[in-house]
């Protein structure tokens, strides 16, 4: 459509000029020739955009419905696309989905009034966000680095993503127990507090972290044998929200579980 | 930047028309008050677009990562989005990715040769295409009518998806004992039996579909029992295509999973 508004002003202004102005017919000529050449260039960026973006976006599906290989970084092609979503309305939008919809969830379970039903969060890039961490190192795009990720870890400065805290105290409100299961390890606990606290989370029952002799074992693992001992404690655990598929499946999965986007890292 | 593109030919053209004709000043004026206004249209259709993409992607991720109650029918303002995903390449290129993830993980498994190990395939939008039939009812908009559907079904001509074709054929070569497990009715074996064929399947183990008495079950608990028979008779499930959740978790899940795109309808 503007390509045409565009030919049509320069035809409108080029019979105008010439009517009135016979001598000077060259003038227009640069632009009536270089406008096209530029929107062929826009078209074929656009073009280029388009399959960049169709590309990435199946790959960002592909990851968050946990169809892909354990992957390591993003793809190279997608630093910008994962980019702009994570810094732009997509990342937001889909977080405050999935807020809304378990925040349904979780008041339309019928209480028995035990204090046995409990629901299940993840700490990073679920209540705590490290997006901070992560405009810094590529969106993904480098490597994991421990050391550096520790680092930061230890400033505990990670905001809380605002649906996700939503979420939270309507769960604490309507009664369930709340079980925080995180990979961080056991010498992280203090600053994990005080930054869940500093961020605006309280009211708790148990902040499960990794001891020493359970670094080497995989999220899955990890996490399923936690939540087998909850189980077996004869808890009924009715949601579980995490970002990563190793939160969710496994054994003694919650009754409904709640994938928190994340294009950004996989924990396998 | 065609905004101001327009705004530099039409103030060029101005002051060199002015220049030259004084007295036609008026002329250019409803030229420069008419275009901010249709690129104010424009602007603002683009923005109500784009927030209806937004808001539609948001609601598909949600659909696709399992994260909605049991919907019925598709959001009506997402009615024109899923229409172009499915008809546009979208849908395409995520049933592409899915089928090379899936082949990828099908080769890497490494086999005893006892000819345990199987793989696991829904038949509606994992094999066979229903898209015929959503053409005509709206991309999920309809409520689901089952005599409406089964009169689709009773005609066999379902084409196949192509990816899903590519896939199916490898694991056959790789050696995997295929299984179809559907919620097509048994009555439907026949008809259903042909279209695969046509549609170019073969070679399966085993075609299971619900038996009368199995009609009430919900699909994901249908689908576990007959998964646990086979891990009973010692099969190993190490593979398992489908477009609904219903065709992956509950028990005896397969050793990966991999989740077709269906925006246009769920099956709890």
């Amino acid at each position: 459509m503007r390509i045409y508004a565009i030919l049509l002003v320069v035809t409108l202004f080029s019979s105008a000029f010439s009517d009135e102005t016979p001598g000077s017919y060259l003038l227009p000529r640069p632009l009536i020739i270089e406008y096209p050449s530029e929107i062929e260039t826009t078209r074929h960026k656009k073009s280029d955009d388009e399959q960049v973006n169709l590309h990435c976006t199946s790959w960002r599906f592909a990851a968050e419905t946990n169809n892909l290989s354990p992957w390591q970084t993003i793809p190279a092609e997608c630093a910008e696309y994962v980019k702009d979503y994570v810094i732009g309305k997509g990342y937001t939008t889909d977080l405050e989905r999935v807020s809304e919809e378990a925040s349904i969830f979780a008041s339309s379970v019928e209480f028995s009034g035990d204090g046995k039903d409990i629901w299940i969060f993840d700490i990073d890039e679920t209540l705590l966000s490290n997006l901070p961490y992560y405009i810094d190192h590529g969106f993904g795009l480098e490597l994991f680095d421990h050391s550096e990720f520790d680092k930061w870890v230890e400033r505990g400065v990670a905001p809380a993503i605002t649906p996700s805290l939503k979420l939270y105290q309507r769960v604490v409100d309507l009664g369930y127990k709340v079980i925080l299961l995180t990979g961080r390890k056991e010498s992280h606990r203090l600053v994990t507090v005080e930054n869940l606290i500093n961020a605006g989370f309280q009211n708790w029952d148990k902040l499960i972290l990794r001891s020493l002799d359970e670094q080497h074992k995989m999220a899955t693992a990890y996490k399923s044998e936690k939540r087998d001992e909850m189980v077996k404690e004869g808890y009924r655990i009715r949601g579980n929200s995490g970002d990563q598929w190793s939160d969710l499946l496994g054994s003694s999965m919650s009754q409904r579980s709640f994938k928190l986007a994340n294009p950004m890292y996989y924990i396998p």
